[in-house]
């Protein structure tokens, strides 16, 4: 597989529809499926740097989540459009750390914010050293700075 | 892994209690939930002949749903006691029938009925033939005939 | 509301990207997901249609599933994109049929073919008539016929 | 709906055998599902208090999540049997805060930790305090206290 030199893009945007099935008898999206969203934020944020995370897994390099924070502050709703920033925050040999704000399109209120904690493993599950390749460049370590500043 | 020489159960109630996470805005279980019971009766049916589907996997044995038929006649609440019988009606080399009947405890009422039929496959997803010893004996056939009767 | 005076469109496609928390440890798609993807389909045909299932249920109009019926031909896999028809093929005052046809985009392999019968209620999971407007036109009818056809 | 005068019990463990529809390709249980089996937790911990949830509901009490925090320690498994420890270790008029341990029950090993934050909001989404009764007895605060110290 061909991944590139360096990953270069730290922060993704992607477009979320709430499905039916996704919400509970309380009339909103059930809290369960906001990890879901996640990885699919991550996912993307990787294709969006060219690799696909299914070529990493071909690859023997698998990531499993070690932690996860959620703090939910308003409910998400069946249908109503919402978008997911991901942005990877810190990568070291052994983890990365990503953080996510989901806010509704239509008024830009922020619905919930989270965080995550990923380790890399081989295909036996033994923790293996992150690819060079997904270290964050200077320049994307530098953009993350300077979205996260920009925004406070 | 020593498997039973024959399956001798041809039919299992389980007890389910649906979750919160389980039900949607309709305020009831979504529908997709139903294939998942299902697969847990199923499993416990197998469990009942002393296999669990767990150590069938361990030895290269892996079973596909190639069709399912559902009929939703009532509806599933949250937390209200069901009942689900899965009976094996019915095993060739090829493939395993099962029908479902999902049965609300407080007052009987059947809540929905279903059939499915299994393949079985290898590591590879290839087709294989299914082991001798899940071919119903003449004595479960005899049960399975005996409890299809009965009821009508 | 404002709903449109019929519908005029009586199929519709929808890309779906498998997710990775949609696969199970048999390496596919788990086969309770299809039903989710369905009912996404029809959501879209709706729209397709000018109708937002949302506002439906704000006016007191719910679909219900009652039978669904899937056969599972292929595996579908993790983040390998799929195309999902949807087809309106009858409307009564009492029921909705649709069948549903999911092909892999890369080849054009049929994964899995399905359909269903909708029912509808009111707010108080009353059976009621299903909307004139929700009828489909002769237009659409024919349509719905001439694709049939052609398929064949 | 009689509710008792007090909750009595800070503390309860449940049994969980995880689904095959609730692994992912990494051969696991995904990520997403522990805030289910925690909500199972909850549940149970409440009706070990003789309150069941859906009657809370049903008073137009309803619980949100607020915060959401899950370490996972080791991958939770297939037909795997397991421990849910679900603790309330906290409760104001605005908020209750319950601590989760999920362990494998062959050998003991903790699969998982995590804590929630809840707050109570009325049938219109509004918040509201807490009732009085699901505010923990002296009793039950000092159990807490002690099982905590216990352990440490």
């Amino acid at each position: 597989m061909n991944f590139p030199k360096r990953l270069t893009k730290s922060s993704h945007t992607i477009a979320i529809l709430p499905r039916y099935a996704e919400t509970d008898q309380g009339k909103v999206v059930h809290h369960s499926v906001y990890p879901v969203w996640f990885e699919m934020g991550r996912t993307e944020l990787l294709r969006a740097n060219n690799v696909a995370y299914k070529d990493l897994e071909a690859a023997g390099i698998f990531f499993v989540i070690t932690e996860l924070h959620i703090n939910y502050r308003r409910p998400a709703r069946y249908d109503e459009e919402l978008q997911l920033l991901t942005r990877c925050c810190g990568v070291t040999a052994a983890k990365i750390e990503h953080t996510y704000k989901l806010t509704r399109l239509s008024d830009g209120q922020v619905l919930a914010e989270g965080s995550s904690i990923l380790a890399c493993i081989d295909a036996d599950r033994k923790v293996r050293r992150i690819p060079k390749f997904m270290q964050m460049s200077s320049q994307a370590k530098l953009e993350s700075q300077e979205t996260t500043n920009s925004e406070q």
